[in-house]
């Protein structure tokens, strides 16, 4: 019988704030960086589970220290019956009850066992032989929904009501895989449009997006509203007409200062607003939304956990739902996430960019396509073309899309030469 | 000019699973813990600051790797600068905009920023001279709100509305500080009511929380609904109909469940349920507070910041606000959610037990009832009768109520002979 034999952790840090790559109105000078964890087993078979915590910079240190709290969970475990029930290992991870008050399910110690979730699919992919994305679309309704955690959701979501969206997508699975796999999954880019790029390079990205395929981009606002008129200008006669332009204010308004804001902006036929206050203010956001209609509020990327997106769509507060692969608590989370938003028919626009989460987040949007959902009408999974030199299955996004990957696993891995030259410290 | 010289941060936990003294529906065997912070200064006057974070075990060394990654916001600072302008500092701490990912403002990061945030205020109050709560209570309303952060807050309450409501208050400080150090500030006793103890013991220290005055007490619910209509039933007749009897859940509950199992415990007239639900669950409280009224509902040990606490006054989804001293980003955040609890009529019974809670958040209840709100009218801070022979100033609880601390500090020092003992690892 093999076993889960240990975890290893790395600190990784790539030194991005030097050029100003991912640079907003909230987040001047990121360093993205990884909390980054392998899972070995004594099976003999060369193969690892490896997961990740997104940061972006300073505290990815305790990001680490809280991966290693997870240890005697996963230390000394079968791992065919570990990966056999991944819904039961989530729950206790989850409901681990001294460390759930650190949360509870949310920041450090939430994102940490999201990274040990995600390592452990990433191996249990790698086992079957199979992409994520696969692997989950080829689950039956029933084995999906024993991943989810229904507890805090049956208001608005119930076991049964789940099943029946996932059985009602299951006799198109198929036709829905081939479509994926000879088309590829629409993408948008926010390459373009970070807050510390000049006017020169925010018009030449803007060029070679449209070049590129690329249907939507996405500026950073909320600094200087002066600035982003003229960005948006710039960017509206860079991209023509047919190209979507989203606004993404990273949090840093208030709630009548984002109603206030967007009201200068509304000229700019806007595809989205994303993240116009706290990521915590369901209520401040439902506000927003009414008083801006009609263009979309866009959140996810920093909420905390299904709670949150349950709360979300209860008060349509948001009309285009951004899940992060790193920021809950992996895959299963997620796909409660995805469920939740398919019960409300609320498109889901993966965040990504950042390290890894293309690579990572993909495989939710596809699946999602082939098994939930069952359409990609208005959903563009991130992209921001850096760092994926790092990963061994780099994402392929061309003329537009992503292209669905084709190795095992979670897409999560980084190569082993990335980890030691950027290990922190 | 003194300069801050060091942080030394420690992992205490104390064995209380062993007693079973704090076991709930949701936390069967919690071993009290304090991610434990010094902050030393070359001043010269033997001077410490000192702050914590609870927790409840596993993860406490976690919490203490938080701590640490605050150090660069803290060596070699100007003493007297840095306590001069405690609302710049939070700001900082706060809003590091790499740190800042790891939550935003919630979890692990925010409680370590809340511990130095403590920390400082126990410094600032003992080189002045002052118990904190009197400190506090000595501030103009100017003072007051600078140390506020109204981000995310404007919406419901401004500075200009705080500033009134402090104003208001301001003529009767004199008259309710005296009034405070004759009676003290109201105490309720949770003590009787943890779910690890048979009936036998329930029933007696029933007996004995009436002895002492206390005409509140507190019980554990959720695990079992026959277990909890017992213990009522036995609580009440040991308590007799004059004493108030409150039930916890500690999140046991989905909103439909909460409301049909308090449908079940009606009879007993509650003076609140707390916790029934995920403490994220802004809507889902509302639908309960609407669905047992005239059950108050209570929360807010685990809400996370002070956007949470603003929701869930907006949604009128609590009638009992619980702030705790160690959840939240510190003495200036429960300011802000002390002004938030006023300007919407709601009482503030702080959550305690714990390591230290009491000690801590006696301080801002005191400085609410002289400078805030007031009013002790509806109010009562917890009291647990456990672990307070760790600490410098343990709380003097008698006959039924808080007695106002004298010493200077902020009441969160604990004896170097614990810490040594209880030393974790």
């Amino acid at each position: 019988m093999a076993r889960l034999i240990a975890l290893q952790t790395h600190d990784v840090r790539f030194p991005t704030s030097q050029t100003l790559d991912g640079s907003d109105a909230m987040n001047p000078d990121p360093d993205y960086s990884a909390a980054y964890l392998r899972l070995l087993t004594d099976a003999g078979d060369g193969l690892e589970g490896h997961g990740f915590v997104f940061t972006i910079g300073r505290g990815n240190d305790v990001q680490v220290a809280a991966l290693r709290a997870l240890e005697p969970h996963l230390i000394g475990r079968d791992v065919d019956a570990t990966l056999a029930d991944l819904g039961g290992m989530w729950r206790e991870l989850v409901h681990d009850s001294q460390l759930r008050w650190l949360g509870p399910e949310k920041g450090i110690m939430h994102m940490a066992i999201g990274a040990v979730v995600n390592a452990l699919w990433d191996l249990k992919a790698k086992r079957e032989g199979k992409p994520l994305w696969q692997l989950l679309s080829s689950l039956s309704p029933e084995q999906l929904v024993d991943l989810v955690d229904f507890r805090y959701l049956t208001d608005a979501l119930t076991r049964d009501e789940a099943l029946e969206i996932l059985r009602a997508a299951e006799p198109g699975r198929a036709a829905r895989e081939a479509t994926l796999l000879r088309e590829g999954y629409p993408a948008y880019t926010t390459t373009p449009g970070w807050l510390g790029y000049d006017d020169a390079k925010l018009e030449r990205l803007c060029h070679e997006a449209v070049a590129e395929g690329f249907s939507l981009i996405k500026l950073k606002v909320g600094a200087d509203l002066d600035d982003d008129v003229r960005r948006l200008r710039i960017a509206r006669e860079a991209c023509g007409p047919d190209v979507r332009i989203a606004v993404d204010a990273n949090q840093r308004w208030d709630v009548t200062e984002a109603v206030r804001w967007m009201g200068e902006l509304a000229e700019f036929d806007l595809a989205w607003i994303e993240e116009p206050t706290s990521p915590d203010d369901v209520l401040g956001h439902a506000t927003i939304a009414r008083a801006i209609a009609p263009i979309p509020v866009a959140t996810g990327e920093h909420a905390a956990n299904r709670v949150l997106f349950k709360q979300f769509l209860q008060a349509e507060a948001l009309s285009v739902l951004q899940l992060d692969a790193t920021r809950v608590a992996g895959v299963n989370e997620n796909l409660a996430i995805l469920l939740l938003a398919a019960k409300f028919g609320v498109p889901v626009c993966p965040h990504a960019g950042g390290v890894g989460l293309c690579e990572a987040v993909q495989h939710l949007a596809m699946f999602d396509y082939v098994a939930v959902s069952g359409t990609t009408e208005g959903r563009v999974i991130e992209f921001v073309d850096h760092l994926h030199e790092h990963f061994v299955t780099p994402v392929d996004v061309h003329d537009g899309h992503y292209h669905a990957p084709k190795s095992p696993g979670a897409g999560t891995e980084m190569l082993s030469g990335s980890i030691v030259e950027y290990e922190h410290g």
